[in-house]
């Protein structure tokens, strides 16, 4: 007999939070689309050498590598930047630039669980392919804001920087200033000594204001919709990678400490790598189980994530007909019906059914009931239950 | 240079042919959630002893199979009916019974890509796990012709049979009788003959009615809405497996020859395998590859799935600002609306691209527009335009 567990990193998703990751996709999703974005799927396995050396030593580590049974050299997605890069190469004639896509599947690390990181995880990102444009920029704010509210956050900033503010300074330099948030300006100025920075290089920064074209950027973004004071300039912000080569944006949310829930920015010199030609981009990824988790933690889900409206409960064998019956048309009428389907299972069950599963309404109909063409309605929250025809059923749940 | 490429049986989904998966998807979704079906997701990694001996020899072999970096032994899903058979017995204690799920995620499979299969596919696959009602199975008929007919099919056969109709024949037999339809009767009762089997076994199955168990479901599918002209007994119907305990159900488009879009049955005796016991169940798989190519073929695919109904333009740098707001506002009205955003591309290029991605109306405000508060409105199909005033854009667009 085999034990039933499962790879440690990588999670199942029963039900409840199934639905959950469920709404939230739904909803970018819509967002995405509605800002013209369009979907694009990449397969989980690729050549490795379409991966390898693109993500560092850590990443070339942290890669699920392997031989096909064609003794093929193999590795799961990583990222989908990457596959990115290759689709807009491999199909350059068949994409309609600037290429707005979003891409929303699993990739896999084998990172350090004891962290409480994941290796199996859902990437969300959108990116505008194509363009400098600082259009381009501020839709990606414009997109980010409207996800956000759409999901149900009322406040968040959009911390935005350029990473030009940063020119002179060494990547060792930027890389220790990024931690400001973290560690502090002393201990700051302390680590930039022991790389020979000078100590005002923070202050310097700090008293930076944004370049014109952070300026340009919020203005545009403004003019979309998104309000002045959700956008931050944080001269401070590199997002740990040196490949950002215009803005810089990170998102966070008031009242969730955990991190931020969203992060990108412009990268002008990945996008070409398989083509050997410049090819601008700019993007932005969500966080997904951030997201789910900051949901959580401010209890924005909807509380009737449950589709089903009511549950037809089975009486009896010879009630059965007529609790199908029943159910039928309850569904032609629009609402979202369930049937219990086991006809052996005794009322108490099927009403602890309805209780786990969270659906509001249960209908019993009993030999009586059905003599005089009614049903009984239970209401699961109040416990009251009442007799009504079908008619007024319909009516009463639509 | 790494020359961009994807693996052999593996594809890209770009926005087109996603936007038309997304579709099915979504579509199959709601119905699935319409009958109390609950999402369920595991993870694409499973250890390797999970999944091996569980699909045969074949399966096995074409299993993807290899050792993670902390050495585990480790394979890529390969259905979702063993993963689910390991939630089932893993979370027993979380889960409602009869537990009704869907599960739509990727498999992978080093078939023969000569054959034309893929190595990545998604499955999508409805389960009812702990009841051996055959409401079960009634709702199980329900649900796939709800989906059809919802995806646009509007003439399918649901063909129907009862495992025990088999009783008594060797498996042999019955494999070579499953093929009736390929190879017709004549060659099946010469493959008879040579297990020894009587030729008249084939007819004695072809004269016999549908058993009672069948006829029971039969009836409980029409309580539940099903036409009784969509259901047709099939007494050779097999699906090539050995593990049905009970119906199988095979399902045919009208007027596509492909082969089946969707099958399944009851099959008791495989969810325990975690656990020793047995827990009845009963399923079906749509076949998603089948369907959007069964779709495409009789083209019932709507002719809007992209989501945007108009592209504002950009006249010139001048009249940007213009531009956005009036995105905006139109996005605020609830209309579905796309912004260009190359502030540098030249018109011609603007309308290429409305027509490329299949968007119906596009927007074009120059200085004089801008001046007179008004826009001009391209019906990128009769290639018409007509200056108007926001609000009667708005009006007009929605």
């Amino acid at each position: 007999m085999i034990e039933p567990r499962t790879l440690k990193g990588f999670r199942d998703f029963l039900p409840q939070e199934a639905r959950k990751r469920q709404y939230v996709i739904d909803t970018l999703k819509e967002v995405f689309s509605s800002y013209g974005f369009e979907p694009l799927e990449t397969p989980a396995l690729e050549y490795q050498d379409v991966l390898t050396g693109k993500y560092g030593e850590e990443g070339d580590k942290l890669m699920y590598k392997f031989k096909d049974n064609g003794d093929r050299d193999v590795a799961l997605r990583y990222d989908q930047t990457v596959p990115l890069a290759r689709v807009v190469a491999q199909y350059r004639n068949e994409l309609s630039f600037p290429f707005k896509r979003f891409q929303i599947q699993p990739v896999w690390r084998a990172e350090n669980t004891q962290k409480g990181r994941f290796r199996e995880f859902l990437q969300c990102d959108i990116d505008s392919v194509g363009t400098t444009s600082t259009l381009a920029d501020a839709e990606i704010i414009a997109v980010v804001a409207t996800s956000l509210k759409k999901l149900g956050f009322t406040g968040f900033k959009i911390l935005l920087n350029d990473r030009a503010v940063f020119a002179g300074l060494p990547q060792k330099a930027i890389t220790i200033i990024d931690k400001l948030k973290k560690i502090g300006a002393e201990q700051v100025k302390e680590e930039l000594k022991t790389i020979n920075v000078a100590e005002t290089a923070l202050d310097d920064l700090l008293n930076q204001q944004p370049t014109g074209m952070l300026q340009a950027i919020m203005q545009k973004a403004q003019d979309l919709g998104v309000g002045a004071e959700i956008m931050q300039f944080a001269p401070t912000l590199a997002r740990g990678l040196d490949y950002y080569t215009g803005i810089i944006i990170e998102v966070e949310i008031d009242g969730y400490t955990a991190g931020s829930v969203a992060g990108g920015g412009r990268y002008d010199n990945l996008i070409g790598m398989f083509t050997n030609t410049q090819i601008p981009a700019v993007g932005l990824a969500f966080g997904f189980d951030r997201i789910l988790d900051a949901m959580g933690t401010l209890q924005l889900f909807p509380t009737d994530l449950t589709t089903s409206k009511v549950l037809v409960t089975i009486f009896s064998e010879d009630t059965t007909r007529n609790a199908l019956q029943t159910a039928s048309l309850l569904r032609d009428n629009g609402i979202a019906t369930e049937l219990y389907i086991d006809t052996t299972a005794k009322m108490e069950k099927q009403l602890k059914y309805a209780d786990q599963k969270g659906i509001p309404y249960v209908i019993i109909t009993g030999p009586d009931e059905m003599e005089k063409n009614t049903v009984i309605l239970k209401n699961m929250q109040s416990r009251e239950q009442q007799e009504m025809k079908i008619e007024e059923l319909i009516k009463y749940l639509k």
